[in-house]
């Protein structure tokens, strides 16, 4: 790397380049790869599974009381399997809006959810942490804040998720409680809320209320939070609650069914994503029971595996066409969807892990996935989060938010007629009025990859993306300055924070 | 690795996967990128340059009489300029088919090029290799045969192209001897000819008529040839004499303009994509005057560059829209396209390498390439084939085809309704009768992505993406076995070798 390349580096590490955008309005054509028959055969299936297998809402019996008052007896051997009229259930669905906006404390950062636009969030839930100098290790708070730190400042990133790594040295009982602060702190995107147990759903909902105030609450979407459904075809209480608690306030709901087809769905493809459809559908229409109208996000996350060892796989052939397949049948649906991510099984950035998160990411942007969790710095299926993959995977997605926005302009300055005035066949076009026009923003700029001659890249150390991508993450955190706060809110969070961890014990489950 | 795992793979790859075939036949829906306003844009831009620009035939008298005698004058300050009436090229563009097939001598590797129709072939024309321990280096003879050998062997490339690296220790004058009589010996996949002059493009034919003998030869494509134009709308002798030759035989050409949009096009991928268009056609049409009905693909390979150095960048956004954009164009034409590929600028297979080769390559299938040079093999900007490359990419190929060729199954087995009797909610579907009629051949298994967890990995010595395609390239030749050829053929190869060799100098150039 020369140093005038890592001086222009390090200027742009702190400033937003200038394709950041607070998210994606897509320009591309969607990519339809099932026919009006294929569409139809899996809908005639997800009736089906309403009407003829349903979903068990199970351990929850203030859910089972909301179906009941809504006219559906529960049934099956718990007791709560709930089954139901299809077309019923799809008049419910309906009732949820095709897009929203999740108000963020800068307005200049909220988010359109759901339509043609698309929103990318960092890794969700993993309780590792890796990065090339420091090894594997489990994450404590303090890798959140920096992983936290570098997706605010990262202008590819529109949205910075909740879990970016499990703080695992806090207590379960009140790790919500810190995140959900700095987010709120040292962060001004627009993030997710805690699902893992009621209260700690109540206490994100809460904690937003008071950066919002109430009227905007009551009014606006200012909190977003996701759930796994306990696929196949159940989901528990940290669902329905969550449900409860989210929808309840009119905030929005993401519920995901995470399908490893062959165990927690059928082993073909188009049965999981039929089954996945069926869960969060049933899901749905729950939410609006509570609510008609709640901002509902359809989640799908559905992998292969390997047939050596049952371990999940990801970026292959199976995932890529659910993501293509699901995007369709969300936008027939009319309802916002979460698919995909840079996903990965490999154990570190080496080209297992670039090559599956890709595929995975590329399919996952074509497929118009409106809300994705897990865009960046997602390792060994979940488990670790990568500082270099965080930011690997970062760069990679202003690429995507091109072709997405930016598609093939046809105008008359794209086709440059006068350009050929200038230049004899076999001359170039380098110093040509419309190449000095329009060079200037006409290509995305990655950061992080090397497109030098090998010579100049081994002059400067033979460094390999991992390492550059280590020295970026590095000097982004030096130059972290925090968003602007209202004091007097920021105070008010604390105070909140320190009640509520003086009433709660200290959990480590 | 373990031992069971190592002893697996060793088994696979000498054999080929249930998942092989000759080429890909494409299920999936093309993905449509241009609306039909646009597209006509594109074909007025192409109609402007065809009449009102054109495109020089420089340095080939024989090729401007073969213009003038189809009516045709040269204008220009060299007098070899050829403008035309934009409905003539077109109405001549429309004689050559739109598939064709070009025949192995081993009929069950014969590849249909065009339509649906999808092959991938390994890089073309690398200086220099690289490998994990051998570090980089100029190629030699022996790197060229071990490279040609495990393109042969690897189920998922359907081509073996030609300069998979140049034997740079054999005389440029001799050299394509030596690489077409290895194609056709250690070989039986299809493969290309050479074109550097005249008299090898006709040595090239000549070998392959010994092959498959005249009448053959009279009747079938037996053999295809690459060339680039010297864009922007240049041809020189190399590309007229090559057409002379392969067109003039009834055998196959691809044009390709290569374009660093900016330098040898318009900074815009819409102006370079109509230049590429403009140029393969007047190429196309050229052929047609000398053959009606000659098989010709419409190549494009187009990029991005650096604005910080000039340099070639791979993998970006603008390509990868240029990719669709050309696809979408090429079926329009009615032409079998070529464009795309594996390709990146980084210089070792690290995560840069694989980012940019999958979003390349991705996009090259999606839009539907007939045939993908430097589908496998292609490191820094194409100055390096890449042992591991070669073999890491290839393995993603397997990933490509399952999604071109299977899509996604929605017949009644893939619904699974059976499975759902037996799955309570919450239970899984691992010993269900379904997965046990379906599972063993649902999933692409590909052979170097780890899917294990953390410790198992570790335990077998941590070993990356790269370092597993090290072993499993040295593996594949350890088995290696040449296809059974026919002796007399062979003998008379030799010959021909051994003949053109003693009439031929020593030359460097």
């Amino acid at each position: 790397m020369t140093k005038r390349t890592r001086s222009a580096r390090r200027t742009s590490a702190s400033s937003q380049t200038a394709f950041a955008s607070p998210y994606i309005q897509r320009k591309l054509p969607f990519f339809d790869v099932l026919t009006e028959e294929e569409m139809c055969r899996i809908d005639e299936q997800v009736d089906w599974m309403l009407e003829n297998v349903g979903v068990a809402f199970r351990d929850d019996p203030v859910a089972l009381d909301i179906w009941r008052k809504a006219g559906v007896t529960p049934t099956g051997p718990h007791g709560d399997l709930i089954k139901a009229d299809a077309q019923w259930i799809r008049s419910l669905v309906a009732k949820a809006p095709s897009q929203f906006t999740q108000h963020s404390r800068n307005p200049e950062r909220s988010v359109v959810i759901g339509g043609t636009n698309q929103v990318f969030a960092p890794i969700y839930g993993a309780p590792f942490v890796r990065d090339l100098h420091g090894g594997r290790r489990y994450a404590t708070f303090d890798d959140f804040e920096k992983l936290l730190k570098l997706s605010y400042m990262h202008p590819n990133l529109h949205h910075t998720g909740l879990v970016i790594a499990e703080p695992t040295d806090i207590p379960v009982s009140k790790r919500h409680l810190d995140m959900v602060f700095a987010h709120l702190v040292l962060n001004d995107k627009p993030h997710l809320g805690a699902i893992t147990e009621k209260s700690r759903a109540q206490d994100s909902v809460d904690m937003v209320e008071v950066m919002f105030g109430k009227k905007t609450m009551d009014e606006q979407v200012c909190i977003m939070a996701n759930v796994n459904t306990n696929s196949p075809l159940l989901v528990d209480r940290v669902v329905t609650e969550a449900i409860q608690v989210y929808s309840g306030r009119g905030q929005a709901m993401v519920v995901t069914p995470f399908i490893l087809t062959g165990a927690m769905g059928p082993v073909s493809t188009a049965a999981s994503v039929a089954q996945a459809i069926t869960e969060t559908m049933m899901c749905c229409a729950f939410a609006q029971i509570i609510r008609p109208g709640a901002p509902f996000v359809m989640g799908n996350f559905l992998s292969s595996m390997s047939l050596k060892s049952g371990a999940p796989t990801f970026g292959m052939p199976e995932p890529v066409m659910s993501n293509y397949a699901i995007g369709q049948m969300a936008r027939r649906l009319g309802l916002p969807l979460r698919c995909g991510g840079s996903l990965t099984a490999s154990k570190i950035e080496d080209s297992q892990s670039a090559y599956e998160s890709a595929d995975s990411m590329h399919s996952t942007m074509l497929a118009g996935s409106n809300f994705t969790l897990h865009a960046a710095g997602w390792l060994e299926g979940g488990l670790s989060t990568g500082f270099e993959k965080l930011i690997m995977d970062a760069d990679r997605l202003g690429s995507y938010q091109k072709v997405l926005s930016v598609g093939l302009e046809t105008d008359d300055n794209a086709f440059a007629r006068d350009a050929y005035e200038e230049v004899e066949p076999g001359g170039h076009f380098l110093g040509s009025a419309h190449t000095m026009r329009n060079y200037q923003d006409i290509f995305y700029e990655p950061h992080l990859s090397d497109s030098e001659n090998v010579e100049s890249w081994e002059d400067a150390g033979a460094k390999d993306m991992r390492a550059r991508a280590y020295d970026r993450w590095n000097d982004m955190l030096d130059n972290y300055q925090a968003p602007p706060i209202d004091e007097a809110k920021k105070e008010e969070l604390v105070d909140f924070v320190a009640r509520r961890k003086s009433e709660l014990p200290d959990a480590w489950y």
